[in-house]
């Protein structure tokens, strides 16, 4: 007895496609899909995509966490027209294991009576990857990741405390005897530590610096001058995988908006309110704050670490940082199973931009093979176009730099060769304006751009707000 | 050393007032006061002020929960102009005790050492009102109340967590041998049991039959014809305040929509998956569910009770379902304090037009008080006019009691008896209209006019999310 075994449009059966994930790689490779040719399976914990990009932003209220989010199960479910099922199935488990022998996929709902085995007959694993912590004692109990959106609405709740904290301490010592103690612990509380001085730890303080510039600033008045903002990063500078001008010209960008920036520091140890620090030149310090943000780099997930051991190295899984594929995605060492995004050695960087044009090319091929039953060969190879990068800095600026594609058009425009010749750099205003109409132009659905555009403009004319969103509560208050 | 000893407008010193909580009637009353003339402390865990009668359509995605709340923060605090403070104060606490001898209200932000007392020279309860349990068995436990935006948000995530565990459990009966058992517990999954037949419950069970018959339709197919709602009613009909024939109309309504109703029963005991229900003549029975929504009336909060007991009944609070007021709203048995909304007892019921017409009423007569230096005496009475009520029924239909002002115009318009005669009132989609209409009139600020606007749009449009607002969350995934 076959499960899932569906016809395809001539009556022959469809083929099993299972995916595992649900983020950039995840998403674009289901909308290259014909649905109605294969037989779509997606397997995610988290029941929706969600646009990195805009993670930073979401974190400070710039625009709504709900708004960046986008339902899978609304993606590939259809109504039954007639009776007949259409379109894919979601079901929200967790992938704890892959029988290859017999091509299935065990999943997790949380209880183990009813964890379900999935068959497929081709697999794509886009599990992506979780928030590093290098075993830094104390990060995995006090520091607030972000790498989720879950993570951000943790982080705009905490923030939104520490200020409503610091505002009735304030009142505090407006009759206590110890005033000096009490101003310490308001300094403490709104100094905002962020390790990690890559692209997410980047936005992210541009971010704070508008929110504490526009928003605290005119609502809690007395204590929007004693924010302090710290920006902590290993290397000798921030954003290095930037083109070095545009990297100095963000930190100091950043410099004039009060984030205080430190390079060639690491974190030793991160207690709850207070952090030890060595640096390069091994001098030791520590540093207290109300929130400390660890945006410091990723690590393979629990089920890729296991897809990898029980592959093997002999069978050419030889790295830690993820399942190594050959030139069509595949995974190394078995059958029928691709990999895609930041679960996947390929020699590329762990970006979005990767994991899209690798779900978008699978997407494609998958689709070749259910609608023509072509056979995937040597012929189909993955090869990336690298764009460019860009970030967000704060004030209304960014910084972008664009890639051109390599082989230039045919006839030889002289506007080309000069493009060609200046590898075209944004920083500044300008900058902001291709970071934001880039990233509106990714939001994949029309209702994600109407409303994140309504973010926008609501932050423009009303502000952020500051109150955080409410949480669930069963009690009563 | 007196703290908060303000100056007014003239050099003399400003009167002290401080409001306890952040519902209707401490809104109102905040918007009638000259922020310039008094001293305005307000003091709530909440840090935000909800449209009540959008709180229902919260639970199911009709209106996002965020933009239902507006900040009390940012409708009192003011940046200072020239170094001199303006505006109001906010401190994020609960209030614990009034010193009434000392005049000072005792705040606790949670760790006891920072305990602070606040002092008044007015004080105005308007802490509103818990859910009451009743002290049913496991009501607390297992029941989900709807009171706040927080049980909103529980009841959502709940809702769809539910959705999603039936969807899987579909999946796992294609290859299970028991599948009449997994049918059982799916069918258990996506029963909902709400108990009150009140606006709220009334409300709640319209917004969850729009949810299913639309969005559950088109995302779950397989599960929305299984879904199940129920509404119990200890009395003999549902919404017993309204007139007869709305009330019954509403009924009708609810049950062509798939509601099943029951009255004259109560529930004794609450489990994780079954209650326990005893009819009005005695007859015993039970009832599983996936989710209990406790919609069943109110009771006193903590602060409220340690008032009434303190100032005692000998001085007359004689009430155990709030604190007595007199005509002015004055507690009965003390000094300068004021209680409004629903735990004030003065012989009104505690619904959100009494709380918002005390709380205009007072905040007017303390701005008097603070700008010409009146002095309340027994010519200050509070006076209720009600306005009559309204109702959401689902499917575009509401229910529209609308009562007249005593007095006519002098003038004696024929239209204006002919109105009077009638007792104008509305069903179905004018209801709707109505019902709308008046509540949009209401939203306080700009930025919730446009946004709950933008919601209704994108639910017609778009359809509601089926995905619940990403819950904080430190841990990686």
């Amino acid at each position: 007895f076959k499960l899932f075994k569906g016809r395809g449009k001539g009556g022959e059966e469809k083929m099993r496609l299972v995916v595992l994930g649900s983020g950039w790689g995840s998403m674009s490779l289901i909308r290259k899909l014909d649905l109605d040719t294969v037989d779509l399976t997606v397997i995610s914990p988290r029941p929706y995509f969600f646009y990195t990009p805009l993670l930073a932003g979401s974190a400070t209220g710039t625009v709504s966490q709900e708004n960046i989010c986008e339902s899978v199960r609304k993606s590939i479910v259809r109504v039954p027209t007639g009776g007949i099922p259409q379109g894919g199935r979601y079901i929200q488990a967790r992938a704890i294991d892959v029988d290859m022998k017999n091509k299935s996929v065990l999943c997790s709902v949380g209880s183990e009576s009813q964890d379900m085995s999935v068959p497929y007959d081709k697999l794509v694993v886009a599990v992506g990857a979780d928030s590093a912590t290098y075993g830094i004692k104390g990060v995995k109990e006090n520091a607030y990741p972000l790498k989720e959106v879950e993570h951000a609405v943790a982080i705009r709740s905490k923030l939104l405390s520490l200020f409503e904290r610091a505002s009735s301490l304030k009142t505090l010592t407006e009759h206590n005897k110890k005033p000096t103690q009490i101003d310490t612990e308001i300094d403490r509380l709104v100094h905002f530590v962020v390790v990690g001085g890559g692209p997410t730890g980047t936005e992210l303080c541009g971010e704070l610096s508008d929110f504490i510039q526009s928003d605290i600033a005119n609502s809690f008045p007395d204590i929007a001058k004693r924010v302090k903002i710290t920006m902590l990063e290993g290397l000798p500078r921030i954003l290095s995988m930037f083109d070095e001008n545009l990297a100095s010209y963000a930190q100091s960008h950043l410099e004039e908006r009060n984030v205080n920036i430190v390079t060639n520091v690491f974190v030793t140890d991160v207690g709850k309110t207070e952090a030890k620090l060595k640096t390069r030149d091994g001098k030791q310090n520590s540093i207290s704050y109300g929130m400390l943000v660890w945006a410091a780099g990723i690590t393979t997930r629990q089920l890729t670490r296991d897809l990898i051991k029980k592959i093997g190295p002999h069978k050419g899984q030889t790295s830690r940082r993820g399942l190594v594929v050959d030139e069509s995605l595949r995974v190394v060492g078995c059958e029928d199973i691709y990999a895609i995004g930041d679960c996947a050695v390929s020699g590329l960087p762990p970006t979005a931009q990767v994991a899209q044009q690798q779900g978008k090319w699978l997407g494609r091929v998958l689709r070749q093979i259910t609608t023509d039953a072509a056979q995937p060969d040597s012929s189909f190879r993955f090869s990336y176009h690298d764009k460019g990068k860009m970030a967000y800095i704060g004030g209304s600026e960014g910084i972008v730099e664009v890639k051109l594609p390599k082989n230039p058009p045919k006839i030889d425009y002289e506007f080309w060769r000069d493009l060609h010749a200046r590898e075209p750099r944004f920083t500044g205003t300008p900058g902001f304006v291709v970071w934001r109409s880039v990233y509106f132009s990714m939001l994949l659905s029309a209702r994600n751009r109407v409303y994140i555009g309504m973010d926008w403009l609501r932050t423009a004319f009303f502000g952020r707000d500051i109150v955080a969103s409410p949480q669930p509560k069963r009690k009563n208050t």
